[in-house]
């Protein structure tokens, strides 16, 4: 067993700290928001996050953008961050899900301090960090991966190996382009059928089993009342917030800016997720609601 | 066992009639290039459509678009078509992918006629012809489509009911119209993925198991060498050609504009695959040859 | 003076034929709703379409869409259309704004019955065809256009000649859709600006004069309250419908289709205006309030 | 006349710096690269960005990108930049393109030091930049500007004052694009009526008096041979460069990001660009180019 430090305690990486103690874990845990600290069962409260990353074996830090993840480790500037003062013999985890170029300019920071370090963005959402079954899409090198596996695995059910530092964010970000569009297409492609009379759920058990499957459709049909458990059932409540998705396709802009790739399809998805937000307010519904986009008269059923 | 007419005797119908005699049917054919009348083993060579519809039981046809359809069920204006002559208690089964609005339109006519007609436009490719493993969706009534299922199951494996007269044509073209979209967005995101350094093979394989996972990236990659039974590791020979899927879009576009649905990634991936053609003059080429407008560097290898 | 048969007297055909007759022309009308056909002062009035079109010089018509005019000139198969029956000395001139197909599809009958035919759609709206201040974009014959000069010139006063047969179509649709991309791209830029901190109407007069300057933008200003006399000052009312300009598009489309022609931009403005039209119930507004797509807080205001 | 130090000496910064020469002023100048200090004739050489800053009444700037302007004026966070050092009553100018959000953290921290710093991009290319006819797009204080006119007026002709800090640079992106959104919309408007067999310069003269003339389409055309002196007729040679106008256009979608605005034209025009430089390998060329992706046969004319 090992012990863990741990910063940032939200919604997010308050369960995943649970879920270390739980695995038998020491866990040493920070916030910059005081009451969190105390949120965590078991824990013991850093009084900084120096404090957090002293006599640890492991490093892990869940952060909402870029910047918090340079600030922390690099410091702002006028002092030095995080990895000038860690002990050369820590792994350092960071499970933020944040541009390439913020992870790789950490992780080149820290090889030069001697530490070990992986980006390791998850996916599976709140419920999935509640239960322990969380997805990691992890980058660095493979045997800092080796170490971080009995940590990671208390946290989560599948641990990918993407590539070399930076890797993880990249192919995270590529999964959730890929994912939005899909999902605005299978909401655009349902529209069509029914505005044509066909029954959006007739059509969707076609498609599944053709050519044109995928993930949105088969799991997490868009339409209402197609797939009973799916959020579209349930007033679009819950899930994955569109404010989340259109995070993560700033992210994917960010990203084919820096190598000028074309995403014309990303790019379009990325638009109408902004349209749905402004036209519907919908930020705080979970992102299957671009159905809203293209069929405004279910917002009345 | 019925008699069945069968008229359109080209690279899909060819196969067709012949799964239709080796199930034990006696077929009457025609096409209006007589080599091919010739060209189906044990069926009895048509003199002209309207011998090919005259004694049976059963009328399909597999002709290129609406027009064609059109003329042979309904005439040109001049002289009337196939319908007028048709004895009532035909099935008629048009197995051509076409816009809606047509099979729609002789539908109608054919249910003023006394006639039951299905449109039951097919997915499979000319592989599928030939090995009788072809999809249908099929569109019409239900009681019409009982009867039809012992001259379906000869030639196809699966046979969906999308609906009334023209829903089989419209839930193919949607199935086509998203999958253009899967495959597109595949192409991009693996573009963007390998753009930043990753694996395209990695990459895959993270994603087919995430929320990303998709019939174009699951079991027809777009990116050379990732899956070796995929065009794509063939210089994308064979397959579903560009060609063809441009015609689908086109039905898409022409689908939605009936119903002044919106549709813009469907849009965007038609201009996509009319750009690919363009610069790339990919129309031969599989539809997976997408992958070229986001690497085109990939031509060279 | 000339003897001139005009059908279809809607909104801009009315006034057309008028302005017909204040120049001198005697004009023998007809149109399919009775009461339309004593609307207009001083014409004579046919007793059918066949009525209208005999004893005349020139033969002008003014319908909506593709399958009216082929149907008025070519008939609708059971009987042969008005071109079978004209006098070979009369000058036809079509004015509907239709797919450039059926206007070459027509004028090439009209060719093989000896008749000189131009298509020749207008701009310049109900206000233009009021004011006699239309522009003509004429297809076909320069002999025909010298010929059908004074005609023309009474109604409208731009006329320019885009070419062959159809080129008139071809050339209005080319313009519209341009119009709908300037006039889309103009709202969205401000909108960009506006959400940055800037006044719509600085950033307008800055763009005016630069390389941003476009007609959408210089005399239709989109935001309101930029340019008091645009309708985007008066609550979007009159001026150039949404829903003309979706015709327009479709059209635009239906053009590109036939020669496999990559429009991206086109066919997103279209699908903006698709959106806009679903989102805001806004199909009878004018068309620069596509900037409610935008900026959808600007209706309450 | 004023004492002005100017820091950036490039295919821009040089000229400009002459211009101020000619015009009386005088001027010390610096650049990173040493040959560059000498090739102003008339120049004071600084010996660094320090002593180009001191003992100056204007100070002006012509760099990059926002890193640059960060770096130079603000530090790299181990030291600090001029504005530390600047004595108050300096006039600082920086005509860099540049993201909003640098400019703004430039010009807070300007004021925060007691120093008055407009923001002024400029457009007209080196030649404006040669002929000292540049358009300035200011952002920053009234009082400000009037104290910079003489000063910018040396070096160009037209000046426009779009807000307060930060605006010149949203101005001048939001110009860009929609420039963007014209040219390729106007590149694929004439390839559409070309493939419906118009001829581009006629169909261009329809356009340019009716609702879609642009400054694209009338002064920039980018059909080869329909304007002689347009870069489309030299094989897109000289003028704006795409790698200049993907610059702009990634700064558009950076601006975008930051208010969440929605940009579908704009998103997809940049799409259209980085297509056309990894499809004809078109950075260097005129961003008319853009011709090339809807009619790659040109490139062979």
């Amino acid at each position: 067993m090992a012990t863990v430090g741990f910063i940032g305690l939200g919604n997010m990486g308050g369960p995943m700290a649970s879920n270390l103690i739980s695995a038998g874990h020491t866990v040493k845990v920070f916030d910059l928001v005081p009451e969190l600290i105390q949120s965590v069962p078991g824990a013991l409260a850093g009084t900084s996050a120096l404090d957090a990353a002293t006599d640890i074996d492991v490093f892990v830090s869940m952060l909402p953008a870029g910047h918090h993840v340079r600030g922390l480790y690099l410091g702002d500037g006028s002092e030095p961050g995080l990895l000038a003062h860690m002990s050369t013999d820590t792994l350092v985890i960071d499970c933020s899900t944040i541009d390439p170029a913020s992870a790789q300019a950490v992780a080149a920071q820290a090889v030069e301090q001697g530490l070990a370090m992986l980006d390791a963005p998850v996916s599976g959402g709140t419920a999935g960090a509640q239960g322990g079954t969380l997805t990691f899409i992890v980058g660095g090198e493979e045997q800092a991966l080796q170490q971080a596996r009995p940590i990671l695995e208390a946290m989560g059910s599948n641990i990918f190996h993407a590539g070399a530092a930076g890797a993880g964010q990249i192919a995270k970000i590529c999964n959730n382009m890929l994912l939005a569009i899909l999902m605005a297409g299978t909401a655009e492609t349902l529209a069509l059928g029914v505005d044509n009379g066909l029954d959006p759920g007739v059509l969707s058990e076609i498609m599944k089993v053709s050519s044109a499957g995928n993930w949105a459709l088969n799991v997490y049909n868009p339409f209402p009342g197609v797939m009973p458990s799916a959020p579209a059932s349930s007033g679009y409540k819950g899930g994955f917030l569109v404010d989340l998705m259109r995070k993560d396709l700033g992210l994917a802009l960010q990203t084919a800016q820096a190598t000028q790739s074309a995403i014309p399809l990303g790019s379009l998805a990325q638009n109408l997720y902004q349209l749905l937000s402004e036209n519907h307010d919908a930020g705080g519904l979970d992102f299957s609601s671009i159905q809203y986009l293209y069929k405004p008269g279910l917002k009345n059923t």
